[in-house]
């Protein structure tokens, strides 16, 4: 029986739905495995039993964290800055792992502690240079903060007028292994000694020193952790903040999320608690299980599998670059393969 | 102190030259992971520290199967010419999921129980009508085994013509699952309960008969089964010897060896038993290890730790043509990344 539907009303298009299209396809129900829940998310996402993820990126946010000063990295805090002007002329591995993969890069200075005026092809917007020391006072104001997001969220815009629809979110900032873990640890109350990794790779004093840090940074701030936002401002860093609000809009406007490794895990997990009520959960994809220690933790509390597990740890969105071919494979699931129908394919016999 | 080189002689491309190149690009040592050491793989497989992997090819060797009669399979054995004509349209996994990771696919008959003649788009290198029934009688003559392995020998010359540089080799062939988990328990000796899984998802009873047909296959050729080549005529199939010729032809070209799941990973196993001093082990990559019962068996006599995890299970080349965006990743670092010193990235401080 046909209905009339009223004007201006839309289908609602149901998980069913897309799992009955999946199901249609020439293959065993359920054969092209983690494929599948992300041609299902993506479906859902876009609202489209066709989701198309043709255009994707890879947005890098650099900024420079006061707590480098402690020490607790194998690598001096020149790194970012020189780091931008890598990525400006595509010599690093975020820049080369996306051209391979078929996404562009946008590089934002959010917070670089050098003057990158005159550094063509990339975003211009510095809220500071470099955060305060976490473990003497707080690293951003919350105005700071709130800065940050806004940043990230523009980022966000920006891909989705571009038709971007899968946005991977990477960083670059030495010292925000240190910002990351204090944060997931005043986020989930994992002491120190589970957040707390190598980073760059430091040795095993100054793997002690780091956590010595983060410790010392969670008691001085210990007033505030209870308050998402108190905590983000006190601990984090402006391009975790970026991150979280590119994260937050990119969900808004139904672009899939493609979540880095550590720092970028721990950004959108301390966006869903800035703003819980968001879809983020819904536009998330966890590119890859980083070796960096924490990042199963950080992981857990987002509640999400990765898709990648390839014993990565260098951050930038290289891994997100990297399981980008997934994420558009995924969909194309979807819109490409045959029905058994429309390949004259023969069903199962049992 | 510099000396003259006497004209002819080559310099060695060593394990530690590679080494050096990758530990001179702008990341911390090891920290691309995974990506490195296929990086490394591929420097000495093509010898040289800039190895390029742009052109990547899938082939699809389709063959039916007489044990497909005892009914071991969830779907009929016409699925396996129907599928043919669905990969000459594209409509299939393995077409869509190369064509979205910038692969292209060769499609060959090398044994299909169908006259194919009039298919378009594929090699027509069809050996036979299908393998005996491998439960009453030795699937292959040794003759069929050595046109077949002729037939995958054929398809790598033509793809290094091409100059392809990644060469995925997947398979189509309704009852293949069976063939491959006897010719894995002839080679490794375990049991049929633990080579003999559900294919394209067959039910418990079915499941409980395959494995009788199995082990009753093992019975009948028991005498046989200590040769490489006897047990592989008399247990295997047509696609999966042609599969075995490409790899070993393949890697004899050095040309990287992007082994699928289940089938196409036991045919590179016994094509190192029918050839033990072919240089495959420098040449295969294990793209994904597959929800299959008996693969994880099958890499582990492989030696090889698989790229991707994905709960797959589909075989056709699904697997491989995921994984090649990672393999190309890799090469990329190599040719693309630049190094500390181009790049004006200072060192490490600890």
């Amino acid at each position: 029986m046909s209905t009339v539907q009223p004007a201006g009303t839309r289908t609602e298009l149901t998980r069913e739905m897309v799992q009955r299209a999946l199901d249609a396809k020439t293959k065993p129900p359920g054969s092209l495995g983690r494929l599948e829940s992300l041609a299902l998310q993506l479906a859902l996402l876009q609202r489209t039993t066709a989701p198309v993820v043709d255009r994707a990126r890879v947005v890098v946010f650099g900024a420079d964290h006061g707590v480098a000063a402690e020490g607790v990295s194998a690598y001096p805090a020149a790194v970012t800055a020189e780091m931008m002007r890598n990525f400006a002329r595509g010599g690093a591995a975020v820049t080369v792992l996306a051209r391979a993969n078929g996404a562009d890069v946008e590089v934002v200075d959010v917070g670089v502690d050098a003057d990158l005026a005159g550094l063509d092809g990339i975003v211009h917007a510095k809220v500071r240079r470099g955060t305060r020391n976490l473990a003497a006072e707080p690293a951003m104001t919350h105005a700071e903060l709130e800065a940050a997001l806004l940043v990230g969220r523009g980022a966000a815009r920006r891909a989705a007028q571009d038709g971007v629809r899968a946005l991977g979110l990477g960083e670059m900032g030495i010292g925000n292994t240190t910002a990351a873990a204090a944060l997931l640890s005043a986020t989930t109350g994992d002491s120190p000694s589970a957040t707390v990794g190598r980073g760059t790779g430091v040795s095993d004093a100054t793997l002690e020193h780091k956590r010595a840090v983060v410790d010392r940074a969670l008691r001085r701030h210990a007033a505030v952790l209870h308050d998402p936002a108190a905590r983000f401002a006190a601990l984090g860093g402006l391009e975790l903040a970026a991150i979280a609000g590119a994260a937050l809009e990119a969900a808004r406007l139904g672009i899939a999320v493609i979540v880095d490794g550590f720092i970028s895990t721990v950004a959108v997990l301390a966006a869903m608690y800035l703003d819980p009520h968001a879809p983020l959960r819904d536009a998330i994809v966890c590119a890859h299980r980083s070796a960096e220690r924490g990042h199963g933790l950080a992981l857990r509390a987002l509640g999400a599998e990765p898709l990648l597990d390839l014993d990565m740890r260098l951050g930038e969105g290289s891994g997100a670059a990297c399981a980008i071919p997934l994420v558009r494979s995924a969909a194309r699931i979807l819109t490409d393969m045959a029905t058994f129908e429309s390949a004259g394919v023969s069903g199962r016999v049992e």
